[in-house]
């Protein structure tokens, strides 16, 4: 089993984060997937992920002071694995995990995947659990100096054999369940150790091989970012993707950084090996951090956002409520050619970037196609061109613009647009 | 009540660390504190410490592995509060806590001084003690993000009144027991948190105000170091003493870098502030770390040790274990002239320092007593000078050398001495 | 030759640069030596420091692109010695150099100070010019590494004998001028050298060398800041102020950050040795910088700085053109009170800092007067409150207000005052 | 004009550096490129490279205080352009530069480079020389806070169209000489600026701008390392080749060093892009250091080094004194079979990197042949074995080992090797 094998393009899904923040249940996540299943699978969105404190009771209940109640009840079996909270995830009771859930999700013909932190529940050390397949209990494994800055419910796994068998024991359990994907937390950038921010590289390890004994093809997506530029190669050798942005926002500060992080990026897309420009929040937001909203992007700004992530060929987690898409939404996330530049056959570059615009490329070697986008990333309209000769771009076909529709003559040597405010332009040939 | 007025000199005492580790029992604390009311009391020596773990099962028993178990069985009260492990410490059964073994200490007419980690214990956290004085229970005081890099057992407690209740029900637990120092640990220098080392600030000031409401005129000495110079003010308005390195064993590097620990801290000693070279590693040391050893220090670098940690005027605490002690380290400690320097009015001031030498003065303006200290930092014999007009010092009284005895007249205008491998020399005169 | 003999008081005067930039000429520094002649003098102020580029030619006529017009031409003897621009100091004509306008400034009864970059010009060193008193030429002396980040004239001189030739030839020369005072720039914080910004320590202890060896008593003053506090000891060592901030204008910002410098320097204020908060820019301001203006201050926050920096003991220097000082601000520098803090028998010390409030006492041991300082740091009017007991302040004379003149018993055990935005109160009273 | 088309293959060749320092002549330039063509050429290697200070009088004269003698004479034309030193390089008087001896490179079949410091030289800038093409004179262009922290020739050149213009001079005259490679130093890291190492970003685009206006085909090269990762796009868009270490010598942990950086940039290899490991000090080195020498590095170091410079896709720049070359160390560089995996079309990719071992493997997309390269980074002999199945890789042509002819079968499963101390085995197949 070969991890590249199994996400052949960047996954696309849905993300419970952006709306239901820690509180989402399980009527939620059935309808979000039946909404899948039904507009948005055919565009080849599948992945439905149940994102952080699935496993916590009360979780969300002290939002005005704690995102992640400390010391508070987690729902764990007698190894230290903790299972879905039964009150908020019924399918779950009788030691039945997300079996259930996962099996109505692919049901419909849709992947499971689920959220985790690193390590091991505090108290799973605190109650010297044993661990599943070893001699040991969970305070022979678990680092107590091993910890997440921003959630309290888990210690870092120690790097041995016994370490090893737990998170084993995880993966079986998941691969019981059924799940397709697992984004695993504080594990990409473990910010609070400024000196060591890859302190749990050995956990990155661990989990590859757990994933590959299991047997089952379970994509692994790290978090959070930004991921470290000098690990490219560790995260490409044990992982499907890896945030390269803390947590990304409906913020045009945030959206204008990208284009940095892309370019730092750019030369690390390949099959199987996705930086993960973080989940697209558009449509319904926030509700589980009490202020539900529409997004604040812009119109321009969205279209933006989608060029760039399929252009570079970032993974794709709609963080949207899905059961109020409005029309545009829908669109933006169904329009077939622009999601056609996210294969990593499609190779992007950057061929321009400074504080007025960015301009990429992209070609396919497989088809033959090539993309040239235009970014203004100014505060007012601007016009923004390419000469083609330049940048050693020669094509046969027409250019199709592909938000809009509009044609160029293949021999066009300057592409050039006004692009409004945070506006962009994606025009499509071939060789 | 000022803590400037209850530690008017630096401390001098006995700490248990630095020959038991986490292993002391009581008959050892008793037998150390009985040679020093017999030897060494009469010459300033009162303070008998007991360090690290004194509450914790089984210390030291896997040492092979651990310095502290982790998740460990810790002997604690209901509320949260750490009591001595009673099978260690007999006396403390039936709730009497350190109540009998200070009582005995202070029959000898020694003081009694106890190690705690800063916080509250993980493990009250995990199980919601309630907090002594408040409506709470430690799970709501407790900050899941603060931890210590090097020891289990705590985490940080949270900045708010409930928080400040448990500090002050453990001082009104230390008062109780007759304790008269503290020394905290995991506060002087938090450096886990890089980026924050000083990130329990808070808790310094909460130790502060409890040791003033339970009116105990009780010694508050903070650990690790080294203490952060930009932090100064903060420690001499809250604390006695704050240790200026890391741990100080005996090998000559680490005594050679306190020169320049010592340049920097220099401006900051006064009447109950004192910045604190850390423990004296002599005679017989090691033996709770699995090697036993006499230290490692020449009986040159022994004499310069003291010199210099008088002259500055840091707190002695002997590491050695004293029924062990030899004549020859008792008369190193019990030289009354070098113990003269000691206290804050000899103000000390360092005159040269480079790779080989390093020149102090100190003058001590009740007295009149001027000193000059010549220290070779070299692993070769050198001679060392001073030119006294140059550093405008000027006396009438004769030079006398206090480890030799050797006489100089007042006249001398340049004091030369040949000094052996990392030796020293100090005189002193009148003005 | 002591060199804390010589400014037994922190240095009061007036320096050229707040509102001449590069540009003030002789006619200039006479009328303003006479103003201070004739208002100022009498209340301590005594120095008349021409500040920067007094050498360059054209110094000033660039402005709109250069402060310091790089490989301009500047005045310099045979030897390597900056000299007067006899356009701008026409009595310095005839190789006279500064000594004309010194003899006139002394026969005022003022002193005359000079500021100077450290190091030997570029011109110089590319010229092979000789090294007065040395037998090699510039280019062996000059380090042409070491440069100055933002003044393109000097490189830096290397440590060795003949690099001590040239700093005795400088000192030679300004001890023939009459020169009082030398404000050495690039010198006390070379931030280019971002990993070393102490990189010029031995040129700090040659310049020391060659003052001792002149004979004259010339103040040496380090800029820029901020000095490094680990540095302290140097500074002291080896000169007589050292800037603790970066340049400081009229912009309350940098007023309230100075709080937090002052805390960390406090200890640092002795007789010959002053950490130093900058020039206080008051009256009119920034003429050379071709935006001439009133300062920027209100009045409570020009109260608040010059009880801050005479509490503190900093040196004292007007940035204003003195010849149009108006009455406010020549009575703000003539409080006889207020200026009584600043000698260093009066020592400082912090009580309290946050975001809202500042308070400070002093206490003067030879007068046996003492002081305490509310400082309200906040945007809107605060009441501030200082509990004497617990800073234990004991007083048996009635306390004083120095800028209203309002009196509180010595009996009072709280000293409150309602504050206006950025407002201070000073209270005066005696043990 | 593309800069990626004129260096479809790591530039092969030879630099003075190594052998010469700054001391090298016309006569032992002519016989380095004498042995290339006759030995070397029809392997590949062609360019002949002058390092550093061809245009400095006296150079190396005074090697036992400067490498760089400090305003020295450097030969320089009304422009501020420098010229080869006429009493090195006889050819080049009467304003004849480089171009005879260029010519004579060139009528060897070989190619001919030369080193740069970035901007202009200092001397130009203290003479307001004019700048050809312009209107102003060098001190407007030079930043006299720009300068290179180990070199004292030159300034930085500012931003600006007259900046440009004279990068443009400089290419125009050596695209008259012939030059067909440029090693520009202090630009790649110029780390006297620790906190913007990439200072002269601008300086880079300035001179890919000139080149690309010229018109002649230059290969530009950077330097020196190490690189900054965060700026690979910046280097691959502007340039062909940039140092990804700083100085390499034959010294094995900065070759056991290598695995790590090669391990950073492997993915920034492709055709006109080079990551540059730097020369390869083989054979006689040293000389105008002041300590001739045969390579430190043992026969399995070189067999080592030439096998991942190769597999990589570094530049290669011979060190040595080629007229003295042995035999052993020509038969390393003229082995065919080791330097068909040069050419960008053959990734390399890192299998595997800890303290005992590499393991690489490249694949040739259009030959199809694959590769799989096994270190031993350890002190002492070591079996170092690649699963073929894990690594994804499926051959039909039997293993060949490349330095020892040594035949495996394509079925082999895993592919395993004994391995003497810092030795490799490099085997190849075909897909």
């Amino acid at each position: 089993m070969n991890k590249n094998n199994f996400a052949v393009t960047p996954p696309m899904g849905w993300n419970s984060y952006d709306y239901y923040d820690t509180t989402v249940n399980e009527e939620q996540i059935r309808a979000n997937a039946r909404y899948m299943a039904e507009h948005l699978k055919e565009y080849g969105w599948e992945y439905i992920v149940v994102d952080i404190q699935w496993y916590a009771h009360d979780a969300g209940s002290r939002r005005e002071r704690y995102q992640y109640i400390p010391f508070g009840r987690l729902e764990m079996d007698g190894y230290g694995r903790l299972q879905p909270d039964p009150a908020r995830f019924p399918s779950s009771a009788d030691n039945a995990g997300f079996r259930p859930l996962a099996d109505y999700v692919h049901s419909l013909g849709c992947k499971f995947g689920i959220h985790i932190m690193r390590g091991i529940p505090r108290t799973a050390a605190q109650e010297h659990l044993p661990v599943w397949g070893s001699a040991v209990t969970a305070d022979e494994i678990a680092d107590p100096s091993s910890i997440c800055g921003w959630n309290p419910d888990m210690y870092g796994v120690r790097n041995c054999p016994e370490g090893q068998a737990y998170y084993d024991s995880l993966l079986e359990l998941y691969s019981e369940w059924g799940v397709d994907f697992i984004k695993c937390d504080d594990i990409c950038n473990t910010n609070l150790y400024a000196n060591n921010p890859y302190s749990a590289r050995h956990e990155v390890e661990m989990l590859a091989k757990a994933i590959e004994k299991c047997g089952r093809e379970i994509v692994l997506s790290l978090s959070p970012g930004p991921a470290l530029i000098a690990q490219a190669w560790h995260y490409e050798t044990f992982a499907n993707m890896w945030r390269i942005t803390d947590d990304f926002w409906d913020d045009w500060r945030l959206l204008k950084d990208m284009f940095h992080r892309c370019e730092l990026w750019q030369s690390h897309v390949s099959k199987g090996c996705y930086p993960d420009c973080d989940m697209l929040p558009l449509g319904s937001l926030g509700k589980g951090f009490g202020r539900e909203r529409l997004t604040n992007f812009t119109e321009q700004e969205q279209r933006t956002m989608m060029t760039l992530w399929c252009l570079f060929g970032s993974p794709l987690m709609i963080g949207a409520e899905l059961t109020k898409l409005d029309a545009h939404t829908l669109e933006l996330l169904t329009n077939r050619e622009i999601l056609a530049m996210l294969p990593p056959e499609c190779k992007p570059r950057q061929l321009a970037l400074d504080e007025d615009k960015a301009i990429w490329t992209a070609a396919n070697s497989d088809s033959g196609e090539v993309y040239v986008a235009l970014f203004n990333l100014r505060d007012e309209a601007l016009e923004v061109a390419l000469d083609l000769r330049k940048a050693d771009i020669a094509v046969h076909a027409p250019w199709k613009e592909l938000w809009t529709g509009e044609k160029r003559s293949a021999g066009e040597t300057i592409i050039t647009e006004k692009l409004p405010t945070h506006g962009c332009a994606v025009f499509r040939s071939r060789i």
